[in-house]
């Protein structure tokens, strides 16, 4: 089994895009995922090195440099195993569709299919039992192949850390503020005369489907607690951009409906673990949440590479007490690795272990 | 007496640092309080145009660029009425007490007297009553000048508009975050290699004085409900700065010990006014608080600069319902304006206007 | 006249971009031309002051925000005497024509007409004579109206200072390094990915522009000095945008043919006037160019809005004697405003001195 | 021998600096130099991983986070074989000094000794044989160290491109304008209001040492064309920072005294290689300059990496003929990579194979 793992293949769409260079990146070193087709847009037919605009760490992988990128089509794809969707939302829905449609496992970073009843919105340490969705989906659709999607980064800033706490703490309401970086809009995105000199608020459609994914992400928490879900869990959210490349920054406010001792919250949060570190998976951090004492930090630029893969831990700190009942931390996740391109493969090779991708 | 009062002198100790500018800015067109001494440190005997780093609107007026820069000390000002002290912490408590000493009115924007007991922490729109504490400070230190204090700009952005709430509203908890701008920490302030690319929370240490400042001005503000303070309001503030010149930034989550209806909570900042517009000081803006229903807004950038004269309101948006005991509202103010040099001045007005300060 | 004069009636097309909020700031304090029809495109129907993204000083002046933003239709301007075209490259071209077709004096500010050759590329202290190029082009294409047009901001930055000394001295080659601001790009313009922790080099065919421009200028500045034009000046330029807001920075060295000593230079700087000083329009700036001797000036942050009105003025520094026959100098321009629609602005008012624009 | 090379332990003074942080990122890979000594100035004591600021890729390196910071002494350096010393102007001077008498060869990136005229300014590419500068500083100085720098990181992302054109071409005049990255001036360093929305001069004194530097090292190159030192050659720069965080970005104009070919300036540029490539030392890269033809590279985001090692090859581009007798090129250079420590290394590298250095 191992060895016919070595030769799962991959097919990246949008891979000159800014998630689309993650997947390349991390790929590159992957035990038994390779690289065996770039789709791209604009630049078909070109070598991705000559068309790829690197912004991450490191230089275009000499193997990769001289690809072709090749049009976003199923029949060209053959002996591919497994396709990663970073495509941009609206353009991904039916693109993704014609690909599971086709038999291809699909690993979608869009929001497009993120609400469909029967596909997965999958953080493999937290809610990894959704991937029995896959099966439904199957069977009402028709489908060989399946989509599973990874949520919004913002919604995986705050839904990583808050896991372990809903998991084992009555949680009452969470009150998030978040200072994100460009890359979470794509390229071009964000225009710089909106955040030279600036914040730029992202306004109520932005905070709401962060708030509606983490809602959905701590529903599917298994809870140590005697408790069924509390309803009445209220979420908030005010979304920002500033002038950072990479990296959101999330503060978190969180009360809850009796006494809690932020020890025993940041004990929760440092021994958080799950699926994927008990498998060993490749992209699996030794830790998902690393947590910090110093006092100025979490930093963006200091601590969004943190984790072995580089950028698959969400760095947390500022842990304080705020009241007999409310606590407040902060975290960095980096938003095209564990929020994105990472997050992705680490859902693949979930997948992978638990039967569901496998070669074609 | 609107004749004397033509002839306020004012000193301006710091003056070419960045809130010293701004009161220059200020004071240019002012109807009775005149600049007349630009004392500052290392430039002492050169014209205040060429040493000024002028990083304001507009250019530095003529009328006050040939002025001689001058040493900072009380002997050489016989014919000053008012000193207004921007110095930095630790250099202005011994130099605020010697003024105040010998004679003069000091209004200080800096921290170092903020909590004395004697001293008031004034926002003129919330707090009125404390200059009162004057009288005391002069008895008890038997001083013939006096020191009032302006609080900190980060407290005033939140202050502000949690005023008219908390004296209308059964206010329970508070939770703030801050993104704020770099000229809150003077220059040469923040290192650059500290905000490029990166998010700087700015620690437990500001957090901590940002939260004290707050509670003491809700103390100080006259409630509306019959209820007496509450030992428990629970307040939280997590600061950081980003790469913006002028304009904090804050994110407010309230809570509250009933329901509250945000409509309400509307009505109560869009109506807030308080004695300088009740005196129509000339520095008073017509609204100290600019609500404003845009989503995308306020913006730093666009928003910092609101009211007449610019810069002294601050502006709130994106006021929302949480839940049933829970509010959301964002500030912008303008920290060397509002926070800082237009707050001493408007300071100095009403202590004109209640007889504190006159022709010495 | 004088009395004639103050009735003149302008439209702004592109009135919401970042050149358009600069023309209706510049005119609402004009003494004889008057905003009276702001067109627009996305926003028709809507008050100004809601829709317009107003990235300058100040705030959108009051009598202007409630004005209705309208169709760009030569139809519904009866009463428009003078219209300025900021409109974006392509866009502007056909549009313009139309309006001079129709009988309006256009003043552009786009490039689609630039190297029309009866159309003037007109600075108003350089090359006034070439006005006379507009009684050419009506007769040649039968219009009323007519099209004069203003130089790409960056080519002024450059032209500008050179002027005079093309005019004095025997050039021989120019070297020129730009630095320029993000507004001269429009919104959305340049990508916030392309400007933070990067330097955006412009390419080739920015660069030719930019020396097309300055070449033509040049040719059409008199020369006090017994020569015909050298078909041997050689010109280059290199450019670049950085994260700055508004105000091009340019480094520029320039050889001689001959010995040159840069006192001399200075002072043909520090002595430019031209035709607009002369008549003492109503926008023009005491000095073109105001020439600064400190060491770490000019700065984009500090020297953009010199001069009176401000902005109207090219600052100079680091002039500096390299050898025997060349010299170093850097100006800064602020781009939308003497590059464009201040420019637009003193060109209009030349044309009125000269009997072109008069009430329709 | 080479065995004896795999046990060189090398100290690197001011070890939590931007370079000092280079040093150690590059050598826990490095063949023969290990790092033994980490000296410090406030962290004395603590653990590095703790205190360091790590501004560069990846992260602390885990064999070297726990080492604790000691003080800079050399009594305490009893089994260091080389001093790699990355010291602040000023500082540096006495300190290195004191080392060389103790008998450590010191490679310094400091200004201090760079023209000391026994002290070699050494890029290895460019001017290998002024190592021989040793024999006579040791001599003179009666030291069993020695002292070698390295050239200011500005002048040698000038000095490596027009090393072979001055070997190959008579060149006559050179115009450098950078456009510099902030750690170049270490931490604190630049304070953050002088480069947010402006471009920041760094005036003569920085102007004129990059000149020095760059002439010296000219000189020393050897040429390939039967032509003695030509006095008359004039080099100027223009010199400024920028917020980008490491990366010099240089535009360069040369004229020439006779009609130059910018194809074959181009083969010049591509082709160099100097000893660190014939001896295949382990930090050289293959090619010191790489020559780009896009349009729009370099940029300093995605170019400052350039090479292998990463960061050690100047990336040029933009090659352009202005006219018969000039060209244009660009230049990015990691100024803390090739202009710093790499170089640094690179030079002690060549040290040992020449037998300057060995196990002390």
């Amino acid at each position: 089994m191992i060895n016919m793992r070595r030769n799962l293949k991959a097919a990246i769409l949008g891979s000159t895009g800014l998630v689309g260079i993650e997947y390349v990146r991390m790929l590159v070193n992957h035990p038994y995922i390779k690289v065996s087709y770039l789709a791209g847009k604009g630049s078909v037919g070109k070598p991705y090195g000559e068309v790829v605009r690197w912004q991450t760490i490191g230089q275009v992988p000499k193997e990769i440099a001289d690809m072709e990128v090749k049009p976003t089509d199923p029949k060209l794809m053959d002996d591919v195993d497994i396709v990663f969707s970073p495509l941009p939302q609206g353009a991904a829905g039916p693109v993704e569709e014609e690909f599971a449609k086709q038999g291809f496992p699909v690993i979608s970073n869009s929001p497009d299919h993120r609400f469909d009843p029967d596909v997965p919105l999958l953080i493999p340490e937290i809610n990894p039992h959704t991937i029995s969705l896959i099966d439904e989906q199957r069977k009402r659709r028709d489908w060989k192949g399946f989509i599973v999607t990874t949520p919004l980064c913002t919604a995986q800033g705050a839904a990583i850390p808050l896991a372990p706490i809903y998991a084992n703490f009555r949680l009452d309401s969470v009150f998030i503020t978040t200072i994100q970086s460009l890359s979470g809009a794509g390229y071009p995105g964000i225009p710089s005369l909106d955040v030279v000199d600036n914040v730029l608020p992202l306004g109520d459609a932005y905070d709401n489907k962060t708030i509606k994914e983490i809602t959905r992400l701590l529903k599917e928490t298994n809870r140590n607690i005697p408790e069924s879900y509390p309803e009445d869990l209220s979420l908030a959210a005010t979304t920002h951009r500033v002038a950072t490349i990479h990296g959101h920054y999330e503060v978190i406010y969180a009360t809850f409906k009796e006494d809690v001792n932020v020890e025993k919250v940041r004990e929760s949060l440092d021994t958080f673990a799950g699926e994927p570190q008990r498998l060993k998976l490749p992209t699996a951090p030794d830790r998902p949440i690393i947590v910090t004492n110093q006092d100025a930090r979490p930093q963006v630029y200091f601590d969004r590479w943190a984790g072995n893969p580089p950028g698959m831990s969400v760095v947390v700190g500022r842990l304080a007490q705020v009241s007999r009942r409310a606590i407040r931390f902060v975290s960095v996740i980096h938003n095209t690795v564990r929020g994105a391109a990472g997050g992705g493969i680490l859902a693949a090779e979930l997948l992978v272990e638990k039967g569901y991708i496998d070669k074609r």
